[in-house]
């Protein structure tokens, strides 16, 4: 019997997935499309390769989301289904796998989804594509097998069959009885058999219980809510933690005890039983302050962003450059050489710094020492769990100290230069240490006000990645969380700066004009866009040309392309437009991918 | 209100995790018993220590499976409850946590749950002390706090309360209402209050399919039964594997590709549809192997264990070390020195060692080379996941060639000495590396015949491990395969050899008179060794002198010592009686406690 594996089941890049399974003797490979879209190869190269390793390409998947839909959403399916069957055709892929739909749009109407799996047959046979229909075991209406099959069988198509999963089958079982109903289906409809196992104890409570308790406000629970029910039966004994959590049976006891504490301290100020400092939301990113042994590769990113060397610190090797309200600090100074160049600091806008700073304290935020010539302005300041420095504070206002009177300004070519590309910072992505993920969530939301919002799964090729977002209400103070899954050495999930612009094809260009060269994005992404969106005449080829990547949201859009790294940091410029709330988090795994094959190129 | 954290939340040693908690604030603490048990320090000593740090000891937990039992098993209940009720006497600690029973014994009668409680609620009283009766969300017969609240309101007795816990009560909550049943409890009768909270999503069949699956045999699916129901329908598509896990993510392609057509080829044997040559299960350890870069300190512990030197090599530094059946091979070859001493190699004994390297090679483990001179006996070996050498041997039997001609017997002091202290290699346990445990499990039971038994959850004080036993059928080859929860460079995980012994005690002074020092073992254990089972006069004091550690299960009893570390490896002396089944797993807390202990001590 033949056998496949998914290439989403082995890590590394495209080459590096169908090189392993060709040589552990696989006959054919499942192609799952964030690995194609992540390759630099072409899908006739990506053929070619297959048949040179003796693999054939037994599956395209997936395809989400297609049946049961309004018919104007369906229309926009088949197109979308087009693209994906010419992209198979150019692959020598003829199955491709479409899972029971997830969407909200979706309506609970057999015969419907019957009828529209069957046109969805009809358009693959002509592209000699045959559809292989599974049900999700979470899908919105389908998620059994016996159910999938039977819309099949309604349907009557000769392109249209079933796949099975061993996993969406057996995870919803509760004994041998449930896998009965399998010979009632046709050999020949089965157009495809995907197996994996589990282990059982993932859905066991007792296991959830031991493993993954956390702090309250880490999860999901309203352990306020059930305090609140304690507290008015008239309890007085202590509120006590008890936690089982494999990272926290790792991590150092120190730190976490810290974060234990400011948990309970933001329940008990949750519940009215204690009240620290009022919360003081920063209002926006005063500046962020990068370190470098060598500021030359920097400066020369910087200009080519369009910033410009606006001053310089009176007494230290620090200097601001500027565009609009983008400030970045750039400091030489020695005791921060050791480590490479990386971001060091932020800056953030508050309204009264000096409570900020109290209310940072009181949750037990590290301190950090004014460390400062005695002219210069008292600014308080906190270490983040990632140790990044955050400075509250209060710019060009009169009645606070204030930062900038430290920086005498610059007579230099370019000084004082209007905004060119960026206008302020969008946001900042801080990489974690892996055992203090929860804790900096729970730290930014207790310490400085901010919103946490859900995290997401970002896959990277050699592992897969956290994110979560901080942000204040308006927008204003943006930080990306993120995270690997488990800890790795793997260097290239940097610290970034994302600058916002209203243009990021001209600032693109402008970059490229000035030297710069964008992380090149590969090909099979924009056909992918091509398939997901319509676009403007010559909007898709501007965005190949540049490397810019696309998404949309409920709200708005979002265009954004990213600069080399430098050491531990780069840079992405951004245009959100009508209100996108993401990071283009669809996109990371492109983005990750595309910055692991320049590393492989330069051996960075 | 006061706020406590549970040891079990922090990392460490206990005075680790006191300290940690007394630096963050807290103002008392609850004593997992474990803790306590792995602790040097008598529990006056923990008391004085909590008091010099600020600390009350708020609760002392847990107590387990003591309620709604038949009166005799409530007898030893009560006899086990007044040891601890003394131990907490003397840590100055006033609750103690009861969890709602998840024993077979249990029956599902409120009204002698009550009163069984009540009655150790009484004994309880004798000692100052109050019980907090929980509902567990696993407990077999009360998993609500409602139910649990009712049980202590029937019992009515001054020293009976309830104690909540965040998550026992929300894991099981679909809504705000299930909480409002708090409201009815009286808050006196509440002693206790603990807080957690948790992800939700460890509970999602989404997340379970994105992040856990694994290859088939090595998970709790069955898929094979599975597949054939599928064959029977003439399906005669490929077998495909596609396998979401965050492990497999990070892991290096290429044996993650190996080890998933390792998994299919197995699957076809089992389903009958291919038949690699039949599986040979070994019948008997032939020798374990070590190598050093200096035989000294491991020469003077296998002299003191009862070990001579048989033999030595015909043409390499490799002596034979052996007593009774148990041979361990000492290789102090050039190529081997340069990562310190460690456990390189198992010679396994095998009725047909051709045979046993035929299947090895069909299913993908790597085959090493042959390196030996000429003269040498041809020995067929296989990698295992972690890198340990296998051996296919046959031990003196003329129709295989037998590695033991390689070695010319010594005519040294002490050859051909009879049984000393160890009959032969009782188990051999290697530490794996994190991204191959479940690829070791299925390795060991394909390649080689073994049955692998269920995987145990060990809490070691940095981290929480996990282990698996594979043995044949008869026990005469058993190997525990152990890995970290996460990867840590900890290198107290050693690999380790256990040396089964008919009387340990025995086997112990005569390693105590050779100038040998065993493992020292906290006396708290003994303590809790008391309360739980009863020994003839002078037994417990004997293991406490010695440092024996003792385990029971349904089959019998195991006794069991452990040697200093050398380099990366240790020596255990096991007597199992009346046919126990286990590698004291049990104990495995306190062992592991014990060795990060003397770590710390000696710097090593």
């Amino acid at each position: 019997m033949r056998t496949s594996i998914a290439t989403v089941s082995l890590s590394g890049s495209l080459t590096e997935k169908l090189a392993a399974a060709s040589r552990a003797g696989f006959d054919g490979v499942e192609i799952f499309e964030n690995d194609l879209l992540a390759s630099p190869l072409t899908p006739e190269e990506v053929s070619a390769r297959c048949a040179d390793l003796g693999l054939t390409i037994d599956l395209y998947q997936p395809m989400r989301d297609i049946e049961a839909v309004p018919a104007d959403e369906f229309a926009r399916n088949l197109r979308r289904a087009r693209h994906k069957f010419e992209l198979m055709r150019r692959l020598g892929a003829d199955t491709v796998l479409v899972c029971s739909s997830v969407s909200p749009l979706a309506v609970d109407d057999d015969a419907l989804a019957a009828e529209q799996l069957a046109r969805l047959a009809d358009l693959a046979q002509d592209f000699g594509v045959r559809v292989a229909y599974e049900a999700l075991a979470w899908g919105r209406h389908v998620s059994t097998y016996d159910h999938a099959w039977r819309i099949v069988d309604t349907a009557g198509h000769p392109a249209l069959g079933t796949c099975l999963d061993s996993f969406h089958i057996l995870s919803r079982s509760t004994g041998p009885k449930d896998v009965e109903g399998i010979a009632d289906i046709p050999g020949e409809k089965i157009f495809f058999l995907q197996l994996a196992d589990a282990p059982l104890l993932a859905m066991d409570v007792l296991q959830w219980s031991r493993h993954y308790r956390c702090f309250p406000g880490q999860g999901g629970f309203d352990v306020a809510g059930l305090v609140r029910s304690v507290l008015r039966t008239g309890y007085d004994g202590p509120l006590s933690l008890e936690v089982f959590n494999d990272v926290f049976r790792q991590a150092e006891a120190g730190p976490t005890a810290v974060d234990a504490r400011r948990s309970l301290l933001v329940l008990q100020e949750t519940v009215g039983i204690a009240a620290p400092p009022a919360s003081v939301a920063p209002t926006g990113v005063a500046f962020a302050e990068l370190v470098t042994p060598d500021a030359e590769p920097l400066v020369a990113v910087l200009g080519a962003l369009g910033f410009t060397r606006a001053a310089r610190h009176r007494s230290k090797p620090v200097d601001l450059w500027q565009q609009g309200e983008a400030r970045l600090l750039v400091n030489t100074g020695p005791a921060v050489r050791r480590d490479g160049t990386g971001l060091a600091a932020i800056g953030l806008e508050s309204p009264d710094p000096t409570a900020a700073a109290r209310r940072a304290e009181a949750l037990l935020a590290p301190v950090l020492p004014r460390r400062r010539a005695p002219e210069d302005a008292p600014l308080d300041a906190v270490a983040a769990p990632d140790g990044t420095e955050l400075f509250f504070c209060a710019t060009d206002r009169p009645e606070h100290a204030n930062w900038r009177t430290d920086f005498v300004a610059t007579t230099g070519p370019g000084a004082g230069q209007p905004y060119a590309s960026a206008a302020r910072i969008d946001h900042v992505a801080l990489t974690q240490p892996w055992h203090h993920f929860d804790e900096a969530a729970l730290f930014h939301r207790s310490v400085l006000g901010l919103d946490a919002q859900e995290s997401v799964d970002v896959a990277d090729p050699y592992g897969l990645m956290r994110s979560r977002a901080v942000t204040n209400a308006d927008g204003s103070v943006r930080i990306a969380l993120t995270v690997a899954a488990a800890p790795t050495d793997d260097t290239v999930h940097a610290q970034h700066i994302a600058l916002a612009t209203d243009d990021v094809v001209a600032a693109a260009r402008r970059f490229a004009a000035a030297g710069g060269r964008l992380l090149p994005i590969p090909a099979n992404y924009y056909d992918d866009l091509a398939a997901r969106f319509e676009f403007a005449d010559g909007e898709l080829a501007t965005y190949r040309e540049l490397g810019i990547l696309y998404d949309r949201d409920a709200y708005g859009e979002f265009r954004h392309c990213y600069t080399p790294t430098i050491g531990k940091v780069f840079f992405e410029l951004v245009q959100r437009d009508g209100g996108y709330r993401g990071y283009g988090a669809h996109n990371a795994p492109v983005r990750l991918a595309a910055q692991h094959a320049v590393r492989r190129l330069t051996g960075g």
